[in-house]
């Protein structure tokens, strides 16, 4: 298939905005490009896309390996939509090695959901530090946003960062856990478990019945161990299972009690606000650190010095005023 | 009592060289300053004091607060001052809320040992993001080292960061724990316990030495779980107690079988040559940051800019861009 000529500007925002899944997820990739010539069309998308934001629940979901991260979604989904949901799943696709994606993988793990034409998948590579997430799966989000999806789930493994990252981007937080407390409880780290707004045991169907509800009952006690959060929710632990359903109206009802709750109270408006800073701090610090290392008399200076550096010869504290000073004399 | 002269660098460099406390204390002192003229003045002193560190053992203490931290350090520096060793402490002291610590707290609860004239205490404040370790609490150790001290502990509270930290400061970090150890592994964050070398159950004296070393097994049972670490010294579980000194001659050898190890191996040097490129690079971001925050174009531009984020006004690409550009600017 032969690359595309680039759409300007005009035909992305319009794209966005009429829902064209093509245009979507064109301006996805876009704003993941990090070509020069790229990252300043798409700001200028951003900002014209901005107004048309923030109207959806935006869901993150993590859980390690083998939890059933994927099956679950796809079940859930099938919940979403049917309440008269457009969703967007932003998913990691752990059978792809590049940003491209396998998104027939991604079709077999979610199930019919894929196909439905309520629903937008978008897959992503997980490779990079942040397993999965990269730094603009929040501008994807919004642009999912932007083309009238109303439920955003982003999906990520639960690695440790990526998991901040991602609780800086959506309004609640599901855990996802298999039966069996004892050992989850040391695969897990703490913070990811103390970030969660619900918890949900999965494969709570056949003979895991009795051990979902167990660990149930672990996690609930665990889990009055933990502050009450900001927003006065309490962390439940629910069990469901992907295969048979049971249990995913249930968590439904949950979710939407919780977003009454946060959305009244103003808490997720306020929430939200604070993410934005917090990205946008970020995102300068990125930039900032992007100049630097790119700047030519860094690249060609910081190698030797941190040669020396390395073997003892210059001290820390004057190897980073060197090259701050070479950075700014250019 | 009032602020004396600043000496110059040489006065600096030789008072640290010929092991004068005062001028040890002044040293770090001045590394530990924000002020400019100060910083640079830190620099060439760091510069010269270089190619006389090195020469110590370099040892990581962490735990929560209340598992006896200072007490423990106490009662193992005099072991390690009873082999011939000059001791010194970078240690948190919780009850000073500035820099200028209370010394005498800190002597209280180690004891006899900061009245030891083969021991250096120094106290930090407890402040800040990294829990009492300041950024500069690496070229503190170094300094001590240049004064001629060869055992270096640095203290530590167990809530995170401030062990990332530190990890990349020492030779080894030993984990000191409580009696009771299904408690415990919820209190502290998993990253920490695979970050320790050795552990050691404190406070295995009295009615405590049953829990101690039932604790002892659960730990040495979950550290089965963890991969070998790089250097192939599997990480033991100790018990002792500082009150008795039961088991801290048994540290101290296992200490001294690491020590062998990681020496003979190269491990430990190839370890400290990543450690100051790691540095290296932590302080070129800090100095990026410093400098790009400090800018006054910046401080004008934005907080007008993250107020149009907050409200969602502005993309957070854009804006970041916009700050970028002011900077590069002027």
């Amino acid at each position: 298939m032969s690359r595309k000529k680039r759409p300007d500007k005009e035909a992305y925002i319009e794209g966005v905005l009429a829902g064209d899944r093509v245009m979507l997820s064109r301006a996805i990739t876009l704003v993941e490009s990090k070509l020069q010539a790229d990252r300043e069309l798409a700001e200028e998308v951003m900002d014209a896309l901005m107004p048309h934001t923030g109207k959806s629940f935006r869901l993150g979901i993590t859980g390690v390996p083998g939890v059933g991260k994927s099956t679950f979604i796809g079940r859930f989904g099938k919940e979403v939509v049917s309440k008269g949901h457009k969703l967007a799943v932003l998913a990691i696709d752990p059978s792809s090695p590049s940003s491209r994606g396998s998104i027939l993988g991604d079709k077999t793990r979610m199930g019919a959901l894929a196909a439905d034409p309520r629903v937008y998948v978008r897959p992503s590579a997980t490779g990079g530090a942040l397993g999965g997430i990269s730094a603009n799966t929040r501008e994807g989000s919004l642009i999912c946003e932007a083309a009238g999806f109303d439920f955003i789930i982003i999906e990520t493994v639960g690695v440790g960062q990526s998991e901040v990252a991602v609780r800086h981007m959506v309004d609640a937080f599901l855990l996802l856990l298999l039966p069996g407390a004892g050992d989850e409880l040391q695969g897990l780290k703490k913070g990811i478990v103390e970030m969660a707004d619900i918890l949900v045991v999965n494969k709570a169907d056949g003979q895991s019945v009795s051990p979902a509800r167990e660990a149930q009952r672990a996690y609930s006690q665990a889990m009055k161990l933990f502050p009450p959060k900001l927003h006065n929710f309490p962390t439940k632990v629910l069990t469901c299972s992907s295969l048979t359903g049971d249990g995913i109206e249930r968590l439904w009802n949950e979710l939407t009690d919780y977003w009454q709750l946060v959305y009244k109270s103003g808490y997720m408006e306020e929430e939200r606000r604070s993410q934005r800073v917090h990205w946008a701090k970020t995102q300068i610090t990125d930039f900032i650190e992007l100049y630097f290392y790119a700047h030519p008399s860094i690249k060609e200076e910081m190698p030797k010095l941190l040669q020396k550096v390395r073997e003892g010869e210059v001290a820390t504290l004057s190897a980073a005023r060197k090259l701050m000073e070479l950075f700014l004399q250019n």
